[in-house]
């Protein structure tokens, strides 16, 4: 097959690093032999750019601009979320035929994956000879046969860097108690991050908490009063999706519109909620914080090791499509030795598309209050070096004097 | 006055620059010409350090350390909120004469300025000489006679990036309504600050509502509307501190037993509670972002031009103070001319302590939901240069092709 043009777009929820991959593809497909590959495709915000026919050529951008968009949060294309018909699909058909689609490439997660295996199918179904391949991001770092995913790695530096920041504001003025929500509503990858801010023991984060492992509030509350006792403060990391005995979120659901892939509503705020527990239980100060959004826009967080990831399987994903496979997901393969490398497979999109990884069992600890020191081996070279230091004062004490000034008088000091 | 020692000491909230003030105070309390200053002593925690005597001795931190210190969130004295007793001003002015301490210095916010009078009067009360000087230091910028305080351009540089970057990730993958909630419990500036991440209309924030006025539900909603109707989507940032129009705070107020110096609760969440509002009422997708401690630390973030100011304030209290001036406050004062540029005074404690500086009408718009241009000159320069910007795509558009492929059939586009 030579001649053919390619289309490129980006589906779910951005990344740090989504736009790395892109250029990765961008880059590839420019320098492919003359006649393999014709125009290089975007379509704006995902399947809806391929429906609407809402396209631009990606070959006209310059290197320059390919290089501030490699630095760019958020989904250069722009994404979508949308719940796929039979007919959307007819759609699309009819755009990759009419505008000699002969190579797609879908950079998302779990939904994508779906959706780029379905695009490939209906493709061969109708005899239409297409290379489909999927590209994997996400910060959730929930799909399947991959290592890691591009995306998780910046994710899980932003959480450990404001978890060793916020510890730090903690250290200097305890609220006593701070509750750091991540993102993660099915996975706890992304809490568990945050235990690379810990340099020394006590260090925040004290406890963390995984939508994994199921939820005891009298347990949570046990474990926040030791950590109290032992360092007059606690800074705690939890899930996003942590739920009660019974299945719901802690902090119910949003009170919005907004669904899941099974029409159940998200959550509404673990943090908030769990700090409220610690104030009426424990009656101690305690107080939330829940970047949200602007954890996976973070760029001045990013890990380079995940750009560098991202890139590569976008590059990958070219090489493997002028190769003539078609129908696999790229993948990052760690290698067996010591030192840290993921070399780039791939595997059929449709085992990607029905499967969600969870944390293992063994990443967590037998409480279900931390991670283990497999989990903090398997994410540390991810996160790119380690999450920045900082240092304070040595502090060397003065000894007390004892000697009193005339006329003082020594008064007990009360605590306020 | 010769040869007495020098004390100095952080409290309330700590800022992304409250140690640059610090490391001033020692780097020119090391320099001073022999004879004038003796040792200088850090009290660990604020006053309690001074109570209860946990000092320090900060004439033996390295240069090395104190460039460290220059760079590290948090307070590196550790901080305090103390409600301070009439007894706790004897212990603390036993602790001067014990320790033949002639020069203190207060990095604070009101509270600390608060405190730093009545330190000094206690003194003069007592015939005991000492030059007693404040060194402002808050996020909320809402301390008066001063063009703003040290931290404030650090955090209002956090939330204009993080403002612009969520932005992206709103305008890539609509919610569409996100709403940001800053820090600023009676103030706006914080809010206010994040229209700085505007480039051209339509950019997040498009709307933006401070607790300097009074907040109208009815009105929000509409505006919203407006917004989304206009855009698509919404990015909203609000002060957490917003009331409804019978003064309780929208998110109702912690479960917690913090209290405010007036022993009043602190808000609870008006990002959570205004993204559930617009779910009910609008029927659209919102959803809340609440990055708190986060801002102050976010040290990735920080304003160069603060760090800079935060310096020289505390250089200058010590200048001062050489100068025998005491009972006053260090302020920036911004020069007339067109080219950015503040030149350090002062102004009596007793005057500080007991103002609190709201954002003037003039800085907000008539409607009450954004800025006026007067507020983005007065902050402009403060928050170190422009906020980072993240070009995209050309986006060369690609026109629609009208040949419809053999036997494929146009369905209508549905859109879900």
């Amino acid at each position: 097959m030579s001649g053919g043009n390619l289309l490129v777009a980006q589906g779910g929820g951005p990344t740090a690093v989504i736009n790395c991959s892109l250029v990765g593809v961008i880059e590839e497909a420019k320098r492919a032999k003359s006649g393999t590959i014709g125009k290089i495709i975007g379509a704006r915000h995902g399947v809806n750019g391929m429906i609407d026919e809402d396209l631009v050529d990606l070959g006209r951008e310059t290197p320059s601009t390919l290089k501030q968009v490699f630095n760019k949060p958020s989904a250069a294309l722009g994404s979508c979320r949308r719940t796929m018909k039979e007919e959307d699909y007819g759609l699309i058909l009819e755009t990759l035929q009419k505008y000699d689609i002969r190579y797609f490439f879908y950079i998302g997660g779990n939904g994508s994956m779906h959706t780029a295996h379905k695009v490939s199918e209906v493709a061969q179904n109708a005899g239409y000879e297409l290379m489909a391949i999927g590209i994997p991001k996400t910060v959730d770092n929930d799909l399947a046969y991959t290592d890691h995913c591009p995306g998780f790695g910046s994710a899980a530096r932003y959480f450990a860097s404001v978890t060793r920041e916020i510890g730090l504001d903690v250290e200097s003025l305890p609220p006593p108690i701070s509750i750091i929500e991540t993102l993660g509503r099915n996975t706890g990858w992304l809490a568990a991050s945050a235990a690379l801010a810990e340099e020394k023991k006590g260090d925040a984060p004290n406890l963390i908490y995984v939508p994994e492992r199921p939820f005891s509030l009298e347990e949570f509350l046990t474990d926040v009063e030791e950590v109290y006792r032992k360092y007059g403060r606690a800074v705690i990391v939890v899930s996003e999706g942590l739920k009660d005995e019974k299945g719901n979120y802690l902090g119910g659901v949003r009170a919005d519109a907004s669904r899941d892939g099974f029409g159940r509503g998200l959550p509404g705020g673990a943090a908030a909620f769990l700090s409220a527990k610690i104030a009426e239980e424990l009656k101690l100060r305690a107080r939330s914080e829940k970047p949200g959004l602007a954890a996976r826009t973070g760029i001045e967080y990013v890990s380079t090791v995940d750009q560098e990831e991202a890139h590569l399987v976008g590059k990958n994903a070219v090489w493997y499509a002028l190769d003539g496979k078609s129908g696999v997901m790229m993948t990052l393969d760690r290698s067996k030795g010591k030192k840290y490398h993921c070399h780039v497979g791939s595997v059929p999109l449709q085992n990607v598309a029905i499967a969600e990884k969870l944390l293992p069992a063994e990443f967590v600890n037998a409480r279900g209050n931390y991670v283990t020191e497999k989990f903090i081996d398997y994410c540390r070279p991810i996160i790119g070096g380690p999450v920045r230091s900082f240092p304070g004062l040595v502090g060397h004490k003065l000894t007390k004097r004892v000697v009193i000034a005339p006329g003082a008088v020594r008064h007990k000091s009360v605590n306020v």
